[in-house]
């Protein structure tokens, strides 16, 4: 029940998924009292649609992962992630510390067969649709072998979850001629290309938001940077939007006159919509939430959750594996 | 004479900056005769501030450097950079390709002693000013002692540039914590906490534009993936505010009343102010123009550039380098 609003937030939007979605169910995992607490306030009867399981710790959002992992077993996110290893659940979704739940899924589920490191693949909106990006931070120092391993989950990923057929993988470099790069994303280009996945070949930074493929791979360092500039961006592009729209009574009246397209303008770039990163590599599901999520942030990262389980995308990611192993040996 | 436009943007540019500052002088390089038409075109007389040199040869903007470097030796772009070399002309700007113009330059002018590495140094928007970032795509695969060199370069270009004392140094990294990161950006964030810089520590993505420090250090991998992401976010958002505003007769109208806001904003966000992007770490003064800069964008490099030389910044950080040389032996 982590996250910067905790319970608040989630019970309210595993509440709202029960409703959109009949066919699910969900298991609140953290300290009972507070989630019976906010269950009794929203007055919700969903049978045994919805099941609290007690959890007595709770992981910090600054606490060291390896800390997390190792100190708390009964940790609300710790006994998620066990449900999923139980088959219990078949998903996880947090809104905790990024860090530690990458620790406990890797501790408890391990990866797949063939899969060195898991990754945390998130999306972002293009000019045609959407991107997926991978990995974000959840490993420096990639290997050219790790790479083609993020293409593979990222391109299984976006036909499940997407339903599209041999998505585009394009490969995160500074120019899109063969020549430029570092060693490692030369070599990746090289393993991409005989992999059988769809390869466009070198992408750059502003191919992201183009849209230029469906699956952009990149080292975690690069990618992480790459996410969080960009968020930078947009936060300092609100800013001077909101500053120059209040300068004076003529321009408040004026944002008053444009607050339709303004509002329709902001849904558009509605990051919440794209909320839900997964961890992907795992012998499990499991996603992660932006910790300042809201209700509708967080619905949105559950349902990308259900959407993972319900189209088989590890099995698909595992029977890929399965073909391409011979590649990276 | 380079760049996607030729001497129709950088001629004029050069005339501007000719008019608004007194003390300056241009020369011309390129093909005479079109640099000719374009000086005929404009009827400018500045005497002898004004001198037209021919170059029988032009870089292509794809042309790979070497070939570039080694093959045209009449370039216009070599013949600028040979002028800073003999001291005809104090500093070069190009809006041609990168790659050779780095690659030119660093043959013919050499590197400053103690510097490994030249690194393209830019500027970026911030809350709160702006903020200079280096490596941006010179340097893929760098070592500590490089992001500490190129820690200093862009502390010196803040201090003679921005007139500010003891600029903020941070260390683009994924997260703020000490020991996050991959190897090489630890030591070099301990080469660049003992190198007497006045050094923030890690900074991520978001704070770039957030101003959290004068300078940020990064691989030029890193930068340019980063500023490439950015420069792709802020095309989307354009793109879809103008959507939004063109979307039927009643959008349009609110975005005719609230239009002088909506211009104010631009011109806030207007790169073109931010053009010039200096390349560090060379034995003479030399700005890459962005190659589809408008006669406004090249007139700001080609004032960037006098700002270089009359503050003596390559004089600061050859002395810099002298003080801190001890370091990195």
């Amino acid at each position: 029940m982590g996250g910067d609003h905790g319970p608040s937030v989630t019970v309210p939007a595993a509440l709202q998924m029960l409703r959109d979605d009949a066919a699910s169910g969900v298991i609140l995992v953290g300290l009972a009292t507070e989630v019976e607490a906010q269950l009794q306030q929203a007055k919700a009867a969903f049978g045994d649609r919805l099941v609290v399981r007690h959890a007595s710790e709770v992981v910090g959002m600054d606490e060291p992962p390896a800390l997390a992992m190792r100190g708390k077993k009964d940790s609300s996110m710790r006994v998620a992630v066990d449900l999923v290893k139980s088959g219990e659940a078949q998903a996880a979704v947090s809104a905790g510390n990024t860090g530690a739940l990458m620790a406990i899924s890797r501790y408890v589920l391990k990866t797949l067969p063939g899969i060195d490191r898991p990754a945390i693949a998130s999306i972002m909106p293009t000019h045609n649709g959407q991107v997926y990006v991978l990995d974000l931070g959840a490993n420096v120092d990639c290997t050219a072998e790790h790479l083609l391993q993020f293409g593979l989950m990222g391109s299984e990923l976006v036909a499940c979850v997407e339903h599209k057929t041999n998505p585009t993988v394009g490969l995160l470099n500074i120019g899109e001629e063969d020549i430029k790069g570092n060693e490692v994303v030369k070599q990746a280009a090289e393993l991409l290309r005989a992999s059988g996945l769809n390869f466009y070949g070198n992408v750059e930074g502003t191919d992201i938001f183009k849209g230029t493929t469906d699956v952009v791979v990149c080292d975690g360092f690069v990618g992480n940077v790459a996410l969080k500039s960009a968020e930078g961006l947009a936060q300092l592009i609100r800013t001077f939007l909101r500053a120059e729209f209040e300068r004076n009574i003529l321009t408040r009246l004026a944002g008053l006159i444009a607050l339709p397209v303004l509002n329709a303008f902001k849904r558009r770039v509605d990051h919440r919509r794209y909320n839900g990163a997964s961890l992907l590599g795992l012998r499990g599901i499991v996603l992660k939430s932006h910790g300042s999520a809201d209700t509708y942030a967080f619905d949105c990262a559950l349902k990308r959750a259900v959407e993972e389980v319900r189209t088989g995308m590890l099995a698909h990611i595992s029977e890929r594996l399965t073909h391409i192993h011979g590649l990276t040996q």
